[in-house]
């Protein structure tokens, strides 16, 4: 892969970085499944920016860990950390390898689809528009669980991510929230997000 | 990895093989990131086991397939069916690398347990002895959601995982039971199935 953008030291907690990667790379195996199942190109997309976003996350892991050993005491207990980065790494590369089979468009041969068809739930990627009701609004005044019965599991703000987020999260116009739910909920949260639907419905 | 059993082709199907696989490449995930936090040496070596038995089932897979495809455009829609179970296998790697951090006794640095320590539930290993109450029991009549807000997530009886068992599941004497749930209850949980603790609770 060619790398064209310089990533610079920072200084930042071996704590938040370590707990991004985790949940990245959890969120990542659950995307790329899906993106397989249902071939869908959209997650796959997203799968392979959080892989990339993962990469620079490892860099700037191992030049704050680097800073921080300052003798043979400190590098021999922070070796684990940088080891548990790598692994965390190597998930997100596969995850990326499942990706790309969508992306390249080969075909998902009928075994694979059977195989995760028990999984009821489906899991989609939309953009908040401008026009839409969701715009400017907090995650919990929305109530799209009870509503529709769907979950936003990650929303993605430009180059950043956040997963699981708070009630108390305002949706923003721009964002692209990953949402799981049942087909019909998926289907109406998707209206909703484009602005054709304009109501929530009780 | 030297290995020393021979993989015998049998036919299985592909759709149960990759079932298994993305369930167990989950689970071990899990477990990974768990063994790690709790330093937990028996978490890893179920990690170190289910890594060798997706080994099997990739080379199964491969062979199946192999099988199955008659001409070229089997093979182009089988190619697909391969990468799907490479990638899953991969995943698996990753976890193994991790679980093998803590079984080589890289003493875990402090920040990393922070990282999970907002993980509030725990998870725990635990071998169902000849004298507990367990023995012979449904999962459905035991109840441990409700009496230790305890959940059965894996059972390995012998060789042979069982993800997410079923509520009519009999448990047997030499089960390994994964189970998550609060601190309290996982201790719990760990005395009841020794035989040390004889009656749940209500």
């Amino acid at each position: 892969m060619v790398r064209v953008e310089k990533i610079e030291y920072k200084p930042v907690g071996a704590r938040e970085l370590l707990i991004e990667m985790k949940d990245l790379s959890e969120l990542m195996i659950d995307l790329a499944y899906s993106a397989t199942l249902f071939n869908s190109p959209e997650l796959a997309q997203e799968v392979i920016e959080m892989e990339s976003h993962i990469d620079t996350l490892t860099y700037l892991l191992s030049m704050n860990v680097m800073v921080a050993a300052r003798d043979g005491d400190d590098a021999e207990s922070l070796v684990g950390v940088t080891k548990v980065a790598r692994a965390t790494d190597k998930i997100s590369d596969a995850a990326a390898d499942m990706a790309t089979i969508v992306l390249q468009g080969i075909g998902i041969h009928p075994v694979i689809r059977e195989a995760f068809e028990k999984v009821e739930e489906r899991l989609t990627r939309v953009e908040v528009k401008p026009e839409s009701i969701l715009t400017e609004k907090q995650l919990g005044e929305l109530g799209l669980a009870a509503k529709m019965g769907v979950d936003v599991i990650a929303i993605r703000r430009n180059k950043r991510w956040i997963i699981d987020p708070e009630e108390n999260e305002t949706l923003q116009k721009g964002d692209v929230l990953i949402v799981r739910g049942a087909p019909q909920g998926v289907e109406e949260i998707e209206g909703v997000a484009k602005g054709t639907i304009q109501k929530l419905e009780d």
